[in-house]
């Protein structure tokens, strides 16, 4: 199976989701090689790079895209499934933005106290030990870090013709933030325009759960997918499947309300999975789910509801579609 | 080492944290093997018995205790190690409150909407399989899951004269409703008052992340604990720690008060253990956390936030306590 | 003074800030008399007119506009100044839609529960009395309560290349639902994009404070109102004046983060008009006050602060233009 | 109709709701004239008083009583009416204590930045002219401001035993400092324990809404009130009646769930008042409610919803009490 290398000019950057023709069109189950640059658009380079001089907050998260899915409708359910992420340079950079992050006021949670330092840490890549280090800015400690390659930024076009900052996750996909959307997982997103006009971008090498700081380590990534098309189905959130778990992905504010829809989706496909009723769906994932928050910093908040398949019954969903992705990941060239 | 028994009487119960006399005084480093009784009193035994018309939730999460812990003044840190947690019955019970719970309206959540209808089931203990199965109430499935006990409530008396209900999580624990308070955990919390007076209960055969329908596999629990106090360096919040994490627990609402509460104390956590300046920490645990949410259902929400220890350098908290009562644990009889 | 009439046709509503082409270019200083259909587009007229089956909340707060202010240009001030809206219908229409509204579960605050009842309410205007009448579905109370007309939506394309629904109240303005906009307030927004782009919609006959239920007593509208335009000075929210009170807008959640960000842009506000240091703002806010909350209903809440002006020193914003304003007003034919 | 006065001594003072045994027991029917310290116990004096060296925030709003009030039982109403409130002292402070108030981080809103400088205000009473006088501390502005007496706290003994801070507003009411507790209100409290065990304190002599830095213009106040009882009919949550409106209070976190509280009790006292179905109610008080944030910075944040009366036909609450205690209030010497 052939691979299309997509490398982006500089000009080529699409900033939101929705309101951007598209850079390519591809056929349902064409694999792409994405390149993406880092969230900041590699002008963070060393510590003394910093967010308030180098990084427009207007233009951050450039996403690779939009690809038109030929045949995709709104209602459509399209399926991205991540092969691999490569990091695509040889270092990542993370910052403390001035007002920007989960333990500093912000725009939103507005207060008058002074901004916490403007901070720039840069992680070299040890491609051989497959690490990025951290160094202290003001001690001398160094820990190297395990490179867990993924992306922070996946979606679609949103509904009711509106166009969004690539800083916003939603229904529709977009700057989730979460580890969880890594090499082995399959996205299932609902259509909302034809085409489905999807993109990617913000890769991380790592990132904690939260994103507390508000940026993760920012690396430009090389990206495998394939890409698939389900007619219908249409989930009403983000729904996440890997070899392990089921996963949904809500995004609001305040975070419990992200949790309700992250939960309540799940129980939806619950229902679908195992034919339970909602209460009974509602019981059973009160017992079996792990709920990792995605991130506590974005323009919505994101938590993630997964459920580990071994504790349950064999299901599959969307035709095992997953499954079949997985066996053809193996094939690409 | 011997071990101290304790098994109350239904009238021995306490119902707060403070406001209670001692159930018994005991010296640090003494172990006790305590009997708690499930959330419900042991009301719910099948899954006709309604909550509604047999559960009082003025007195429901029945405490074990208060301990009163010879020496232990205010700005002490009380350390808990929980050695093993067997259940005490063969069966858990679990309900969908009217208006309690995550994904339903509540006295706070308060809508205009029609409860949720009150429904219970009771899971089947096989010790033999370490499985508590959930058998569906709207249709023929059944689901074996294992046994993984954990504690809802651990807690001293709170400061400032406050008696607070034993339904919730607070800076002097209480209900936090984690999975994390498990045999092999030691947890760490400040003492308010002379003899901290910490009680247990809430025994649960397993939960979920979050305890999205507000209870868990409720069950009558047997605890083996050994008791140690720390003179001074009381944590604002409580901290636990196991051979592989190092943890904290944020409660308020809304839950990203609680995330951010977590963090902060990581943060100065991180401070103690490895000498970071807060920028610095605040930036290693943006890429090393795990943020699994306790629950979003007690009166307030709980949210853990943990590093792998492996990921960083050796470090020990509190002079090793938790090692030592690792190897202390080990010679209980 | 001339007044520009604007009747639009049913195929050139606008169901978003941004993203649309100019109805009409007006110059700094124009007059309009703005026709706008209700926030249903006028298909709730008996009770038996139900949200679920007549309205489709995509296109819902039909805006009459964009209107392109020529000279407008990034950062600038957009002041619309109200002078007159009149009922175009005789008859408002009010309904609770199946979850949305503050005192149900929604599709952000999802629970599992059912829907309160799709249920509709039809207002009869009295112009001789100056009332709507409240008619009670259940019972037979009737009350005829003032008319005090109002917009919902006055809103100026979005920052960064966003398009919003028309559901939406944030920087740009929008659906803030706040019965402050009103004849005789002059309302200042900053400018984002080459000719402002602004259009009004959702007219409310009369609307409660938080608008509980998701719609007001909502009607077609006539508003006359002078734009005018301020070189330069682009407030970071929304702001309002009228003889009485300085007032600011602030839109997000929960609503505590809405409420902040009107707080501290009173309190740059203050440092404005009064030369005050923002510590010293912050203490004269906290004691002149009011807080009337707009909306807990919509895609973001929104939360008014206003402080009384005979409360404090003269003081006159934007070179005085309200006063002038005004005097303009009475002018008009 | 003759007055108890009631001057406690600095020792008596109560820094909890529960928990403390009665300063006095009175008959139904009874007037009180109660003296109040402020809220910091009368530390900030001048200037360069600074919180952080001179308030104990465990010892704050100390509350003058409790009172037990012979017959009252839980399930019962008092009614606490409002006859005048007069500054104890000729001068009232305010302050922007550390991590403490709306518009900075707090220990709840955990964030790692600074704290606001540490700053009092200390505003004279004028009273012949009725007047506190703003003064700036870092120019040369000074406002009169007219007094407006009110009462941050007004409570009864929690349910379930539990005792909490005085800091606290909640269902018992507490420290819910809103502006409306003031002279001419009648305050209607569900009783939780034998004799209801109610104590005030925590006067101002003016407060924004929502009491933005944290602390009002705080002073010591000499309250005139009528304690009664009515037997059963405990509201869920505090009812407020004056001469012109109906009013609730809701306290909880985030502050839409405070909102949502107040505006479920009021559709309550809306279906008791006029017969209304709870449909219908919402609707009207969707039209017609006025909703003045009351706090943003206490333990929980607390919402008032209330309604004209003009606005709405004759009805009268509680046998018509209200206007009863009005009355009576005139014959007190």
């Amino acid at each position: 199976m052939d691979v299309v290398e997509v490398i982006p000019t500089a000009e080529q950057y699409a900033y939101t989701f929705g309101g951007v023709a598209p850079l390519l069109r591809v056929s349902p189950g064409t694999a792409l090689r994405v390149w993406s640059d880092d969230a900041f658009g590699g002008v963070l380079r060393k510590t003394s790079d910093l967010s308030s001089e180098k990084v427009d907050l207007r233009f951050v998260n450039p996403q690779t895209g939009p690809f038109h899915v030929e045949g995709a409708e709104p209602g459509d359910t399209l399926a991205l499934h991540f092969v691999a992420m490569e990091p695509a340079r040889d270092w990542g950079a993370s910052a403390a933005i001035p007002f920007f992050g989960g333990l500093t006021s912000t725009d939103r949670v507005a207060t008058l106290q002074e901004p916490l330092p403007d901070t720039t840490w840069i992680y070299e890549l040890d491609r051989a030990a497959g690490t990025v280090t951290f160094a202290a800015r003001h001690s001398d400690l160094e820990i190297a870090l395990p490179v867990e390659p993924m992306l922070g930024t996946v979606g679609v076009a949103p509904a009711g013709g509106e166009v969004r900052s690539s800083l916003v996750p939603e229904r529709f996909g977009g700057n989730m933030d979460t580890p969880q959307m890594k090499p082995g997982t399959t996205c299932f997103l609902g259509v909302n325009v034809e085409g489905a006009l999807f993109s990617i971008g913000d890769g991380h090498y790592r990132q904690g759960e939260g994103e507390a700081c508000g940026t993760a380590v920012e690396g430009a990534m090389t990206t495998t997918l394939i890409v698939e098309l389900i007619k219908g189905g249409a989930p009403a959130w983000p729904r996440l499947e890997d070899d392990s778990h089921w996963m949904t992905v809500g995004s609001s504010r305040p975070l419990e309300d992200a949790w309700r829809i992250s939960s309540v989706e799940l129980v939806r496909w619950f229902g679908e999975l195992y034919g339970l009723q909602p209460m009974d769906a509602y019981q059973l994932l009160s017992q079996t789910v792990e709920a990792p928050i995605a991130n506590v910093v974005d323009a919505n908040y994101s938590s993630v509801v997964k459920v580990r398949k071994s504790l349950l019954p064999r299901a599959s969903a969307y035709g095992g579609l997953h499954d079949d992705l997985r066996r053809r990941a193996l094939t690409l060239r």
